[in-house]
């Protein structure tokens, strides 16, 4: 257990503060509800930036950017969505600032009212939609792939860092298609590039499905997610991928002359994933020593301390660990040397774990002598000592064995706390400890609405692959003809 | 001459608007003042940004972000701040719509009106130093490093795609420093890197100098600062670099325990670079033919067009073309294949050209029998028929050569544009017809209003490297010690 960190038995949601704030990832600002996002929490960021970019590249999507600020009767053109995003929003409504006359204060100039306000973008459908209208005459211009990295800002009263804040980082698919089907597609691949990289790069394992009618997104027809289990048991929605049908292409008057020569509305999707991630990286695989990083997205992913009692000890070491380090980063390894002589090694150490670096190496004067290396894993905090030889396809073997042993922790856990549950009280009873919760469900807000309420447990989705089987549904006994997956939810 | 492009010696201006139009890199959005960044614009920038984060890192910058949103009360602590930014601005001052009761239209709620309003951030000195009051207690804390890439705001009456809008993207460094000397140094090496990459990258000669005091960033002791000159005479300021002194320190009370165990106010630098750099780019190689860009930041720097009468001769030619994008995409160039058959090779050839992809290969038929491809440079428009044999690696050398050729081609015209004049009337004369104009100015900021009222010229630059050289004040008669450069600028 480290020092400063509430354990995880003791108080979960301490624990998350505390990794987030020792491990200095980010830190509530003077702006309420928005963080400041610190570079190591930033690090991981821009590695799960640049994985994500490169998957949307492959598959054919281009990045743009489109304005932060949206004019407000954008918001009423699409009904539903202006019920979901419009509300709790910020509003620019001047331009212009002035020394008050009497107070020497700076004060907002009422002369400079803007005639229509501006919100603050929380999602940029409308604004992106009223562009394409000029960009989409013929089936030629399309599809249209576009992604766009950004910052968006919801008000939301009662924040936490990287889980729920005001303004968030992430990136914001929007096409636009000629056919239903292609657009459907379109939903379905991005979701199974959202799944890859969850799994195989942050080593979270996600179930794929869709949303409930209650719990889509703001103007879709259909919400694809993945949704995770974090360590205490609760549910986090991980991504989404919305079917958006021509609701957007329909306010916004986008239609396309067709192959057959008629004009159509056109049939779109957005898709997003935000910082949100840093919060299930977190809560999927650290403990009570700090952070736990998979090697695929860890900004230093070996770290290595030298062991020294003098400058001589030291300098013999340096001169060893320069030719490691060359070693490592020709096979792609990030790698520190923490040479810092303010600063103990078991300082340094504990420093690197709570900063979840997978690897740690440390060398001392009878490592030289014996061309051995203490090599320490972070995930099952073992230790070990391995002959230099060779050290750097040692550590690439290690960091991938690492990957995937933090990945199969991750999924047995989930695998446990997985259940099947076809009884009402027996349901109460199961949400109240945690996990997801395989139930039948008659197929009505209503019900889903009371189970809600007396159980704060919600559908997080009607799985992709679920099989057909009949039964009755768990609150009701109405029929059902497949099981949905309950759990409360971050 | 493109097809929709207004010439450059008809009307410069509206020549700029048709290539960013026509190349297809931003239009004006539904908000006033905000552009829409297309995608084949924000790949440019993509690749501007890349280079850039890359030479920030290996300086020793890191990466990390603030809020958007700045607390109003924070821009009256730095008091010649307030007067630059805080005027101009967005100011968010409700947090909520609502449908109104009698007409359902949305409106603000004017029960959710802010404490305290919230500026949209115009550049971020005060969030930022803010929270380095927290990150900084001791010499051992510094220096502190810091990049962010960014959205800002500045309310822009006059906006002009890329060059001044309301919204613009761009990277702000934050530095803290525990000496005067460290932090000019810092400045001064943020110069260079942005002059190299104007000059090495963007093909774009500057010259580096700093600010009259007129003329420096609001609460900046010394701006450093590069200035390009624009193909129509006028100057552009293409990168700035601040030491700000102990100012920000003072004004939101950041100090730190010495080495000699005393408290100390920190050392401040801040520095940027915008998508403003995009308009550089275009205004500083393009012709009436539509874009030209350097090799270097082309995100297509090879376009290959088949040319072909039936699809037995497209299949053939396209079979060679595989291999040719093999070899190309092995020796790290960006290359497209063109086989749409839809359009015909002159529009494709005028299309390319229009969005400036520096070398352009057409291959038909007769090549296919005498392994041959004609290849057509974008920056002479010049043509030769090369021997396919080692392609690739003439395509890597003629990339350099035309990179080089930009580059020498805006130095010549730099060159021919600039003048040494002692003289008022001719000062006057010579101001009216462009380009960079070097003077004795006798140190007043009086002086400097009046050349400016007289003429619209402001001083650019007192070049770093300038030779002391008694002389007369072109306006005043008074006596200087050495030349500045003033000139019209963007």
């Amino acid at each position: 257990m480290a020092k400063g960190i509430t354990t995880k038995e003791e108080n979960y949601s301490q624990w998350y503060n505390d990794i987030v704030r020792k491990a200095d990832l980010a830190e509530i600002s003077a702006v309420r509800g928005s963080m400041v996002i610190k570079p190591y929490g930033y690090a991981i960021w821009e590695k799960m930036q640049s994985v994500l970019d490169g998957m949307f590249k492959e598959t054919g999507h281009e990045n743009a950017y489109f304005p932060l600020f949206i004019p407000k009767s954008f918001f009423s053109k699409e009904a539903s969505h202006v019920e979901g995003f419009a509300k709790e929003c910020a509003v620019v409504t001047h331009y212009r600032l002035k020394n008050d006359e009497k107070t020497g204060e700076i004060v907002v100039d009422e002369d400079a009212k803007l005639e229509e306000e501006l919100i603050v973008r929380p999602t940029s459908e409308t604004i992106i939609w009223d562009s394409y209208r000029n960009w989409i005459q013929s089936y030629r211009d399309l599809p249209l792939l576009i992604n766009q990295w950004a910052n968006v800002v919801r008000w939301e009263m009662r924040t936490r860092l990287f889980l729920r804040t005001a303004e968030f980082l992430w990136q914001e698919g929007h096409t636009a298609h000629e056919t239903r089907e292609e657009a459907v597609k379109e939903a379905e691949l991005i979701l199974k590039i959202y799944a890859d990289f969850a799994e195989k790069w942050m080593g979270m394992p996600v179930l794929k499905g869709v949303k409930s009618p209650n719990e889509r997104f703001a103007g879709a027809i259909e919400t694809y997610c993945i949704e995770s289990l974090m360590q205490d048991g609760k549910a986090l929605q991980a991504g989404t991928s919305h079917f958006l049908g021509q609701n957007f292409a329909k306010a916004f008057e986008v239609q396309f002359l067709s192959r057959e020569n008629k004009l159509e509305y056109v049939w779109a999707t957005s898709w997003g994933v935000s910082t949100r991630l840093i919060g299930a990286l977190i809560m999927s695989h650290s403990d009570n020593n700090g952070l736990v990083l998979p090697p695929r997205l860890a900004p230093i992913q070996v770290v290595i301390v030298p062991i020294y009692k003098n400058t001589g000890q030291l300098d013999a070491i340096s001169e060893k660990v320069k030719g490691i380090m060359q070693e490592l980063k020709a096979k792609g390894i990030s790698v520190k040397y923490d040479n810092r002589d303010t600063r103990k090694p078991g300082f340094k150490f504990s420093e690197w774990e709570l900063k979840g670096v997978p690897v740690r190496l440390a060398i001392g004067p009878r490592d030289l002598e014996n061309g051995t290396v203490e090599v320490a894993r972070r995930d099952t905090l073992e230790k070990e000592i391995l002959q230099m030889a060779d050290i750097a396809e040692k550590l690439v073997n290690l960091l991938e064995k690492i990957q995937d042993n933090i990945y199969q922790k991750a999924f047995t856990f989930r695998d446990n706390n997985t259940f099947y549950v076809d009884n009402w009280e027996a349901f109460k009873e199961r949400i109240e400890q945690g996990g997801f919760v395989y139930a039948h469900w008659d197929g009505t807000a209503e019900t889903e609405q009371k189970i809600k309420d007396e159980t704060k447990a919600t559908i997080r989705l009607i799985p992709i692959d679920g099989k057909a089987e009949a039964g009755k549904c768990v609150y009701s006994d109405e029929p059902s003809t497949g099981r949905v997956v309950f759990a409360r939810a971050y």
